[in-house]
C-alpha cells in the first residue's frame, strides 16, 4: 500500500501513450481533503526541468490539490515551450478536477531534451481522472506509471496507533544520485498538519534519507519529493511523532530505491563514525559511495580496503590516518596506520555489504546508502539512451 | 626514446621478483650530471604512501642523483615499517652508487596495504645498478618496469634546436585520476637549469597536463611526477623555451596515459569555453569527465547531451542555461535552452570524441582529457585486486 493508504486520497496510473512500450506512463494523485497542505523538495541541479520550475513555484503556497506525473519524457532542456507544456498539463488537470492550476504540481521523468507528446498527455489526463480511486490497486497503478528503468514499483505505508498514517511511492535511485534521469516520490498523509510544519518535517526527513542515497553521484534535472496532507484522520500528531513516521516511510522507500538501482548486485551501507562534524561524515561517506574503484571492488566481493582508504584521503575533511579504522562486514581491516587483518577474513559474497569507517576524531556520524558498479550498470547506460 | 634521450642519464629496468608474474618490476634512473637539479609534484591525497612521504622530503633540496621505482606493491597504508622499507631502499641505492640517501627518490605502485618484499627489492637494486646504461633500450626497460595494468610502455622525447632535450616515461592514468593505484612519471633533461626554476616549470607544466587528465576521479596515494636535470648539454634555455618543451613532453605522456587507461574504448577531450574563470572551466570539465552516465553514454557512442547538461548543472560554477551550448564532434546539439539539432547528426562511433561546452559568459577555457566507462573497466577492477 502506498499513497492511497492514508484517508482522503485517490490515485490513478494509466497508459497514455507517452512511453513507446505502451506501459503505464501517467499518474495522478488527488487530495480530497478536508485540508490540502503540501510541501516539496527539489533538485539542486542548476539545469532544472520545466516541471521542477513549475512545481517549485506553485509549492510556495504550501497547498496542493493534485499531482500529475509522467514517465517516458523528462521535459528537461526544452526551453520556454517545455515550460508551456508543463503549464498546459497543470491547466488540464485543474480544468477536469475543477480546481486552480496553481493547486496542481507536475513531475516528469525520462529522456532529457525531448518535448512531451502533448496530445497523449492531455487525453491521458482525462483517462486518469476517470480512473481515480482510493483503492490499494489505484495507488499501485500510480506507483507503476512513474517507473522508467526501475524493475518494480516501490511503495511504503506506516500507521500510527493514534489513527493516522503516512504512505508513498518513489521511483529512481536517489535525490542526489539518480541513475536514470530522476528520483520522484509522492508521499501522502491524513494527519492534520499545516503546510509550514509539513515543509519543515519533509526537509528534516529527506536530509537523513533521500539525501543520503547515492548511486552514481548524479543529481537529476527533475528530482522531486512531494508530500500532501489531507487532514482526513482528524488527528494532529506531535511534531516528533509526525517526523518519525515520515522519516520511516522515506527510509523504507530509499531502501527500495537502493535495492532496485540500475545494475545493482550489492546493497552497500557506508557508515562514517567519529567525525568532527556531520558534514565531514556525509562528505566522506558520499565520496566513498561515488568511487568507481570501491564500487567495482564491491561488485567483485573484494574487501579491498586500500581503495576505501584512497577514496577517503581525497575528501576535504579532517582525517588522521593513524587514528583511522576501516571495517567491512564487521571485520576491522585497517587500523593504526596499517593493515589490521588479512582481508580474506571479511566475507563480502552476500548481497548486503556494510562498510564502517571510524575516524576516532569526534562524535558525529552518518550513513550513506549506495550500490556497486556492475556490468549491468554499464550495459543499461550504454546500450540504451535514457 | 625516453629518460635516456637527454645526455647525462643512465637507466635500468629489471625483474626483481616483486611481481608474482615475474615481469620487470624495478627501475632505476641515475643522473650522472654534471648538475643534479630536480623537482617533484606529489599526490594531494591525505593518505600518502611511504615513498611519497620520503621523496617529498628529499626533494626539498631540489637535488637528486637517482630515482628507484618499483611496481607490484604500492607500499601505502603500511605504517612506520613501510616508511622504513622506503628508507632502506634509498639507503641501498645510495650505498651502491656511492651517494647520499637524501639524493635518492623512491616511487612505488601496486596494491595498497601490502609490505614490500625487501629481500627482492634490495638484491634487485644490485641487479639494476649493474644493468644501468644510457641506451634507448635501458630507458625502455625502466619504462616497462613501472607498468601495472598498463598494456604498454609510455615514453616521450622532445629536442630543441639549440641542442638540449626533454625525455620521460609514465605509467597509470592520471595525476588526479589514477585507475590502478598510481600515476608515476620520471622526466629527464640535459638542459642547464636551477632546481628552483625546474620546480616552477614542472608545476606550470603539470597544471595544464597531468592535472587535466581524469579517468575515474580518483587521486592515488602514490602519484608522483619527478623531473631531473643533468646540465650535460651545456645549454641554458630561456624560461619560455624550457617550459614549452617540458609541457610538450608532459602532454604527450598524458595522451598516451589516456589511450592506455583501463578498459578504454574512447579517448574523450572535454573543452569548456566562455567561462568566467579558469577554475570554473576546469571544475565543469572534470565533473563531466567523472560522470558515469556521460561515460557510459560515450562507451555506447551515444551523443546523449542531456546527460552532459545534467552533469554540468550540478557543478558549483557560474552557468546560464539559456547561454549554454553543447557540441559533440563538431555538431552543436543544445543551444538557447533547448535541443539545437537531432543528436543522430553527431557521429561518435570513432575512438576519438570531442565534447565542447561554450558557457558564453567569459573569456576562460580549459580542456580535460578522459575516457569512457566500459565493460572492460568494470572487469579489470572487479575481477582482480589492484
Amino acid at each position: 500500500m502506498g499513497v492511497t493508504g492514508p484517508a482522503g486520497f485517490r490515485a490513478a496510473g494509466i497508459a497514455a501513450g507517452i512511453k513507446s512500450s505502451g506501459g503505464r506512463d501517467l499518474a495522478l494523485v488527488v487530495n480530497d481533503g478536508p485540508q490540502q497542505a503540501a510541501a516539496g523538495v527539489f533538485t539542486t541541479n542548476k539545469v532544472k526541468a520545466a516541471p521542477v520550475l513549475w512545481s517549485r513555484q506553485v509549492l510556495q503556497e504550501h497547498r496542493l490539490r493534485a499531482v500529475v506525473l509522467n514517465s517516458g519524457c523528462a521535459n528537461a532542456c526544452t526551453g520556454p515551450q517545455g515550460f508551456q507544456d508543463t503549464h498546459a498539463t497543470a491547466e488540464k488537470v485543474a480544468d477536469v478536477l475543477g480546481v486552480g492550476a496553481i493547486e496542481v504540481a507536475v513531475c516528469s521523468t525520462g529522456l532529457i531534451g525531448e518535448r512531451l507528446p502533448m496530445d497523449a498527455v492531455l487525453s491521458g489526463v482525462d483517462g486518469a481522472v476517470k480512473a481515480l480511486d482510493a483503492t490499494p490497486q489505484a495507488g499501485l497503478d500510480a506507483a507503476e506509471a512513474v517507473l522508467t528503468t526501475d524493475t518494480r514499483a516501490k511503495q511504503s505505508l506506516a500507521s500510527h496507533e493514534s489513527g493516522w498514517s503516512v504512505g508513498g511511492f518513489a521511483k529512481g535511485a536517489g535525490m542526489i544520485a539518480p541513475n536514470l534521469a530522476t528520483m520522484l516520490s509522492v508521499i501522502t498523509t491524513d494527519a492534520v498538519i499545516s503546510g509550514d510544519d509539513l515543509d519543515t518535517a519533509l526537509r528534516a526527513a529527506t536530509r537523513y534519507t533521500f539525501d543520503r542515497l547515492d548511486v552514481d553521484g548524479g543529481t537529476s534535472t527533475n528530482d522531486t519529493v512531494l508530500v500532501l496532507a489531507s487532514g482526513a484522520s482528524g488527528v494532529e500528531p506531535s511534531t516528533e511523532d509526525f517526523a518519525g513516521l515520515l522519516t520511516e516511510v522515506c527510509w523504507d522507500l530509499c531502501r527500495q530505491l537502493q535495492n532496485d538501482a540500475e545494475g545493482v548486485t550489492k546493497a552497500i551501507d557506508i557508515t562514517v563514525r567519529g567525525a568532527t562534524s556531520e558534514d565531514d561524515a556525509v562528505r566522506i561517506g558520499r565520496t566513498i559511495a561515488e568511487d568507481n574503484l570501491v564500487k567495482t571492488a564491491m561488485f567483485g566481493s573484494d574487501p579491498n580496503w586500500g581503495r576505501i582508504a584512497m577514496a577517503l584521503g581525497r575528501v576535504d575533511a579532517e582525517i588522521d590516518v593513524e587514528q583511522l579504522e576501516i571495517a567491512t562486514n564487521g571485520v576491522v581491516l585497517f587500523a593504526g596506520g596499517t593493515q589490521a587483518r588479512d582481508r580474506g577474513e571479511a566475507d563480502l559474497s552476500g548481497r548486503e555489504i556494510e562498510i564502517v569507517i571510524d575516524l576516532h576524531l569526534g562524535e558525529h556520524e552518518a550513513t550513506v546508502l549506495t550500490t556497486d558498479l556492475s556490468h549491468g550498470y554499464v550495459e543499461e547506460n550504454s546500450a540504451y539512451s535514457s
